[in-house]
């Protein structure tokens, strides 16, 4: 018999936070279009041009802020840029080979093997979390640099943020994109409105300097190659978030690769016309680096003046795109954490899909590591971007190279001849050449971009990236091991099966002598084996009374009463069961106990709850079944009355047949 | 057969902490000695001479600092000791009238009835608590006077000896008595000492006065009635503790009320000359109250002089006695708390007594409140000290009023005559009349100062004592109420005896078909009832795997799918159960789930754990009984191997014996 159920029934706030449950058969249609997807998906990438410009100056000011030292952040900004292009014409080629998906882990599995895969994972999945905590303290700097007052309280709003985000995931992607939509456009609008008046107001001669900044206080070092490379380094934050769309295609509606990949050019060209527009022009109006008041509220006061609403606009345009660029993350990291579980690499428990049918423990697990690093950080951007970054080169650099491998696979096709792969088919490319040297060239860039990054960074945050995405990969197949060991000693083919039945033994814990013992009595006796009951004495004279009350109420079965001077329970009643056990070589002990069940969680707490004691005592002994009996005190109007099958009420149930 | 058990293992680091496990029949031999029963039990009530001067000087400074206002504190402290006196020879009385323990609450017990008992045990709690608190910030804030570096730690520090304190009294009380008399009579010598050599330089002219204070700021007030009662009421703070001694009459060596009252006696006449001593001489040297320097720091240094050793042993040791007076509330509050629960006015497991016969649950308890009060008032003894001795004036007052009804019942009695009490017999006294009227003067004095406290410390904090008491009176006779209720439900006059045994129809729970379902089937063929099996379908194909896996291994019984589209497990089940209950209306059903039992606590996390979702599912449900079946996965060096008790292993069995 297959039947259906009913919707759940739900509590009013998880309905009001959440929506309605929804149905396993909803899940082809939670995707989304270009337009929402460029929402969804470039949040993240867009919005780091908020802060890339300004972790170059920061650097570079360690150097002075002289115009020159300041000004070589315009041919490393167009470095960046090139970059940028590569790698999204390399991504482009992951994109339509992998139309179920082509994330690093993805590319770097089906290619390279299990190894190269946790390694881009785990460096993919430490940078999710990093996006979420580095996205969401720079939107909170850009709103404290319009409204000073509020810096002090940076860590709550981050906090405040974080859990709206979650809880907007938690409802389900669609939506969420419906949400984030209007801001990513909003900013979009607001942005090259800036610039755009902004250059206007430079070609007319018309655009001045920015005034009244907090400098960054430091000693000045001098201009080295090395600083130069952690400038550069510091600003290709701006790629991060690119891959986003190559992890997400699933969600595109079809055909996924090709809505996958036009997404992908329209963000890569409006991410590098922003970049370098701003960098342009705030090399121009003198921007300074400093604490309190971001790159691009510098450059629209200075554009439309401070009290202008263009600047609020902008100011709130950039804010939200930063907070929602968080949810870039949201989409991605419970999808790959789904994915590494559903190989056995990461508790299973990351595979379900919750009643929205998103995969609510990824999203939580998600949201408590962000929170955790925002707290430590005091939601610092400079802080956080010393760590961040690495992992997303690093996933580059293997996906870029899985695909080179990929395609010289294809290389050895014959002209027309399909070939079935892992993950998709391999089929013969002429163009097969050409696309490897691009994939190629993309990995080697951003290899020795990461390498560049970690040495430059090392000392200031990065090497705790270093250290950690190894321990994860150890972690992650530690994990695995254990999956394996457990399947194979579940596998049916490792064990004989035992087709005989066996005796069974009743074993009583019995704590007092009361209708609710009674009951326990009662159901020890239907189950049809021989039984005795075990009482353990703290005190001699209570093991008394319970004795003479035994004699008096019971009148039949043997009750064994142990004495334990030390005040034990646990022990002397894992002891007692051993002993059976090895009395009864092949019968299962089965272990009655009792449990006072009360109608509010308040009025357990008043009772002793042995039962977790008990299990406790009894976890690991093999033949041992424990059965709970529970024996409910209900409250009616003030009175109580128990649930003991009396003889009366069994009268009452047969009459009524 | 009553049999005994060895001294339970344990593992090292809790020996290390705790001691080894005490048998209950040592419980006679925990009490102490006159010498060590004035540490234990005094150390509360004269470290309270380290803040009681300075309370009366921070309260008198509102109205200026000049020697006229401030010279009111000489008056003031004669006053309190005169109340001292009474009320230490009020509670001699009921020391002796109460040789099995005279607290507050068993003298209104047995006098005044549950009602003031209850208060009289709730004011009690309260204060036991804030005296941890109190005593420990004011032993902070003397080591932060003499090392002010250390002033920013200070809820650290105060942490830190909060829970040395615990780990101290959860050894027991004999042990602890022992650490705590050396810092008792160190601070007794120093103390001494310091008052001495002041009094002597005093009197012959060459002690100077105080300087280089750091004055409290705070606007003047008028020098109001209303203000000098403050400034009395802040200083009763002095005869806090005292009724420590009547608490914990048990703890001492017999003749126990004899060696009680010795001890109350030489305890009240050593903090009456400490506390005048010391309010004379801050005068003399005219002390200003300082939040960065205590009163005796002041004073010691301007006796001594700041270099001086003698300066460095008066704070060390008043450091010492009061973050050991703190141990007087750790010896009190478990007894205490023990008893209402005895009485069932609070949870039973307080009347546990743990490993080493402590009452472990009430040590916690104190523990985790008073670290709750350090955090929250940031280990300020000023912000505590408003709480403070409300209610223990309260208690004071409800005991006394006790032993004036209780002389006016001994008054009626016949000379010679003996009637039984409840606590202890009623003998005849012909002083009874002299003892009414001391026992009702302390009365009325301490209540009247109870007032003057709620009223003139009410809106700096007083009001939330005033407000708690009453609460936890009636949580106290809620949670009585809630076991009266549950005793009559349990009481076997009030069922009728089901002694037919019943059906039972076994239900197993299917989540796969493995080694451990395979075992879990053979248990409940083993029972020997009709059985079938239950999965819950999250998706369809997965259900179809099953029903063939079933069919190729199982190959017998019933099978039933419940198909769960919106991936619930445990609404499905418990209506299906609540089904089987309906057509079964006298049966048990028996539930049988499986549990996989990893070796380690991080294994067991990487699986599903779903007995608890399903322990919820059935909870509350009658005639329904829960069987695990555990299933214990092995690493046998790298390998793995199940519980299942194969037909090869059985086999061994039956050859072995």
């Amino acid at each position: 018999m297959i039947s259906d159920v009913e919707v759940p029934k739900q509590n009013p706030v998880s309905r009001l936070l959440l929506g309605r449950p929804l149905p396993t058969r909803e899940l082809e249609h939670q995707t989304v279009s270009k337009k929402v997807g460029l929402a969804v998906f470039a949040s993240d990438a867009l919005s780091s041009t908020a802060y890339a410009t300004e972790e170059i100056l920061v650097i570079l000011a360690l150097a002075g802020t002289g115009a020159a030292t300041l000004g070589l952040s315009i041919p490393l900004a167009i470095g960046i840029a090139i970059l940028l292009a590569i790698v999204t014409v390399s991504y482009r080629q992951t994109i339509y080979a992998y139309p179920n998906g082509g994330g690093a882990y993805i590319v770097a599995r089906d290619n390279l093997g299990e190894v190269a895969a946790q390694v881009a994972g785990a460096a993919l999945l430490t940078d999710y979390i990093l996006t979420v905590a580095v996205s969401v303290s720079a939107g909170i700097a850009q709103i404290t640099s319009a409204f000073p007052s509020l810096f002090g309280a940076r860590v709550e709003l981050a906090l405040l943020v974080i859990a709206f985000i979650t809880i907007v995931n938690l409802r389900g992607v669609k939506e969420s994109g419906t949400i984030f939509a209007i801001p990513t456009y909003f900013f979009l609008g607001t942005m090259f409105l800036t610039l755009g008046v902004g250059l206007y107001r430079h070609l007319t001669g018309t655009l001045g300097v920015v005034t009244g900044v907090e400098v960054l206080e430091g000693s000045i070092q001098p201009l080295t190659l090395f600083l130069i490379l952690r400038a550069f380094s510091s600003g290709c934050a701006a790629l991060t978030g690119i891959e986003a769309i190559s992890n997400g295609i699933t969600a595109f509606e079809k055909p996924r690769s090709h809505n996958a990949a036009v997404t992908l050019g329209w963000m890569s060209a409006i991410l590098i016309t922003i970049f370098l527009s701003m960098t342009f022009l705030a090399h121009q109006i003198q921007v300074l680096p400093s604490e309190t008041e971001t790159v691009i509220s510098q450059l629209a006061r200075t554009v439309f003046g401070r009290g202008s609403i263009f600047y609020f606009l902008t100011t709130i345009g950039t804010a939200l795109i930063l907070l929602m660029a968080a949810n870039t993350s949201y989409a991605d990291f419970p999808r790959l954490a789904a994915l590494h579980a559903g190989d056995g690499f990461l508790p299973r428990q990351l595979t379900f899909r919750g009643g929205r049918l998103v995969f609510s423990w990824g999203i939580m697990t998600l949201a408590v590591f962000a929170s955790l690093l925002v707290i430590i950080m005091q939601a610092s951007t400079t802080a956080l971007i010393p760590l961040y970054a690495i992992g997303v080169f690093l996933s580059f650099t293997i996906s870029q190279a899985g695909m080179v491998v990929r395609l010289r696979k294809i290389g050895r096709l014959q002209p027309g001849e399909v070939v079935k792969g892992l993950e998709t088919d391999l089929e013969y490319d002429k163009r097969w050449r050409l696309k490897a040297i691009l994939s190629g060239l993309g990995a080697f860039c951003t290899g020795v971009v990461m390498l560049v990054f970690a040495i430059t960074k090392f000392t200031s945050g990065a090497w705790f990236v270093v250290v950690l995405v190894p321990v994860l990969v150890v972690i992650f197949f530690r994990i695995h091991q254990h999956y394996k060991d457990v399947a194979h000693s579940l596998s049916l083919r490792n064990i004989r099966m035992d087709t005989q039945t066996h005796p069974v033994q009743t074993l009583i814990l019995m704590n007092d002598i009361h209708a609710g013992t009674i009951n326990m009595i009662n159901v020890a006796k239907s189950m049809g084996h021989p039984w005795k009951a075990l009482y353990i004495a703290v005190s001699p004279e209570k093991a008394q009374i319970l004795r003479q009350k035994w004699d008096a109420v019971i009148g039949e079965g043997e009750l064994e009463i142990i004495s334990s001077p030390y005040r034990q329970l646990a022990d002397p009643i894992r002891e007692y069961v051993q002993d059976e056990l090895r009395v009864n070589p092949t019968a299962y002990i089965h272990v009655v106990m009792g449990h006072l069940s009360m109608e509010t969680a308040w009025e357990q707490m008043l009772h002793q709850n042995s039962v977790l004691i008990f299990n406790l005592a009894l976890a690991g002994l093999e033949r041992v079944l424990v059965t709970i009996v529970p024996y409910q005190v209900h409250h009616n109007g003030g009175s109580v009355s128990g649930n003991v099958l009396t003889a009366a009420q069994m009268k009452e149930d047969r009459d009524r047949k």
